[in-house]
């Protein structure tokens, strides 16, 4: 296993925050009930700022403001603000400004210029966003601030959607011998629910650095975390990973090459990768995680478009809720993906049972495999046995929790 | 609606039946409950064929015999055996002895060679198939058939796994003035059980025609027809679509061009199209029949794709399961299809109401469109605005049941 949840379960701590953030959270009345729904993250001085959006060609109109918000000011951002409960996609100018105003109205209250604050959101598509809402409410949220686990929590908990939990991560390296924090927030129940309102991700960090040198970074874990895992094929509208980083560890300014910079990748590796599987784990009616790796195949490329074809099968899904060794559907996904190989050479094991050898069925305890299925989390290998190329996706089961929850939104 | 279910709910009629052909079915055992599972159809005189099958780099061991036997024979057919309960794939070398065997056995019983006969499986991917109850049953199978209506009958349920109901379809044009008649049966549910044993689709018609012009035809139907259908992404490792022509209508050998290739193209289109209408709209689970039109794309390709993205959304289509008019998902697929357009001039259209325009929420009743979608057949227009391309998908919606069927299909 590659990734682990990390710290998720166990209690942040002072010292776990990264320095120069305040964090504050307040509900104003998006949502139904009356719960937490915007978020506020500023920084003391200006920070330095990279991002990757969602590859939608239907992009929400916070995505297209943070776009232009990063050209401008990457390395002068002052603050973060994040609604649930409408995703302010599919709304027109009317969305935009609305974003436009959100940014205005807390750099008023931070004294700073609006393209210095980033604004998100998720939660229904197409629906006006009651931005005077927010607005009322941006001086309570701004008050509420403090740099306490306690109010990084309620951010947390203020950015969930149909999460069933709050999803968190914190790590820390060594950059030039000083400490340097990162902890991460995400936000995504996997099925996309409500309305494709999916992932955003937030990672905040003490350690200085360029936004150029942050972005490398940001692209160099990105792969293998984020985008290797996978509920539904389907791509949000409002996706995003943002990393805030203050500079206020005291570390050196962190350089694009070497030690220090290896460190802080795999830092940021170990907040993503765990952040992901914490939305894996937590999607929609899932019951287990599952990772597929696929190796020997011909290149990365073929091995990725494999082991994506399998982790977003239904039939491949539904036969996992019901921890059914149905290696057939895994062979018979295989082999439509679009990639090059010998059908007859293809290896399969499930929860480590090797189900298929050759290609055919190989002797195996059904009632041993189904019980090793039962598991949390379980690993399927499929060896091409072609080449040298692998990859590794994750994946949750699909249970009728899952329709429930998508059939029955607003009925 | 350009596809209907045709005649499938009339009863089929003596005159209904293309003549030289003979229907037979049995059960041998391969089925866990005594009950059809064996199917033979035999021609007279020998019978010019064409097939299109999966492409699945993974293909069943009958699958391969069939293109086998089709380079050597397709104009000398003289029989199609079909059995239910195994799909004879992931079998290696034994399972391509078997349908061999199975070749060989009712090469015996009609006197013909084993390349003149057409073998087909579907059912469980993985097991070895109980060869022996095949060849064991053929006399008595032989001795079963008739050119009669019940004996049809027979053969629609002998091929069926999770279908709820048996598929057919008739029709008939002129040839020459000659009256030509087309009957197809198909099996499928759709959501592809037991192990991706999907689509097995046959179409016999006493048309006269050469293996080249039949394929030539085929060729012509298909996109429209069973390609344009899709239930989960899957294709499986065992689809085949097969025209045998007994030539026995008396009407003149069919010409490659012409008023008389016109109207055969439009009656095998008629039966094609019903038959797959008809495995949609059983697909497990299913509740209602979702056409996808895209329309104003900037190719009848892009048009597909997006159309195709739509339907495979499995978020789209578990709103529709809550007969929810819930266009953000629709919007959001379309974005995800890597095609290019303008999301700010999107349409879309669910059962007659305009939901989004402009890319854009517009008002309607969100009662009366509940209402609208609970039909058992329901129309999506996405026109994009950027072009004269346009395609047309029909799927199903997605509910509970399917995660039943395929999750608990062992255990």
């Amino acid at each position: 296993m590659k990734h682990s949840p990390l710290r998720a379960t166990r209690v942040l701590l002072p010292g776990d925050l990264p320095k120069g953030f305040r964090f504050g959270a307040v509900g104003c009345g998006l949502r139904k009930k009356n719960r937490l729904d915007l978020a506020l993250v500023s920084t003391e001085l200006p920070a330095a700022a990279a991002a990757v959006f969602t590859s939608n060609l239907v992009k929400a109109a916070p995505v297209l403001l943070c776009q232009e918000h990063l050209r401008r000011a990457a390395s002068q951002m002052r603050a973060l603000i994040v609604n649930s409960g409408n995703a302010n996609c599919a709304t027109g100018p009317a969305g935009l400004a609305a974003s436009r105003a959100t940014a205005r109205g807390v750099a008023r209250e931070l004294g700073c210029r609006p393209q210095q604050v980033l604004v998100c959101s998720t939660g229904v598509i197409g629906l006006p966003l009651a931005v005077e809402r927010i607005l009322a409410a941006v001086p309570r949220l701004a008050h509420n601030r403090a740099n306490a686990p306690a109010a990084f929590s309620a951010v947390t908990r203020a950015i969930m959607t149909t999460d069933t939990r709050p999803k968190w991560a914190s790590t820390a390296c060594r950059i030039g011998s000083k400490p340097v924090r990162l902890l991460g927030c995400a936000k995504g129940a996997g099925m996309i629910h409500p309305r494709m309102a999916t992932t955003l991700s937030f990672v905040f960090t003490d350690t200085a650095a360029s936004p150029r040198v942050l972005q490398r970074a940001l692209g160099e874990v990105v792969g293998q975390t984020f985008n290797a895992i996978t509920v539904d094929g389907d791509t949000s509208t409002n996706d995003t990973l943002l990393v805030l980083a203050s500079g206020a560890s005291g570390a050196p300014r962190l350089a694009a090459s070497g030690d220090d910079y290896a460190r802080f990748v795999a830092a940021l590796e170990r907040v993503c990768g765990a952040l992901a599987l914490q939305v894996v784990s937590d999607g929609e009616g899932a019951q287990r995680v599952i990772e597929i790796e696929v190796r020997g195949a011909s290149s990365d490329g073929a091995a990725d478009q494999v082991a994506r074809t399998i982790a977003n099968s239904p039939l491949v899904k539904t036969a996992l809720a019901g921890a059914d060794p149905n290696w057939g559907r895994i062979l018979a996904a295989a082999g439509r993906a679009g990639v090059a190989f010998d059908p007859g050479r293809v290896e399969v094991r499930m929860a480590g049972i090797v189900v298929c050898r050759r290609g055919c069925a190989c002797r195996f305890s059904e009632r041993a495999a189904h019980r090793r299925l039962l598991e949390r989390h379980v690993l399927i290998v499929v060896d091409l046995k072609q080449g040298r190329g692998a990859a590794r996706v994750w994946t949750c089961d699909f249970t009728t929790d899952y329709i429930h929850i998508n059939a029955n939104y607003r009925t």
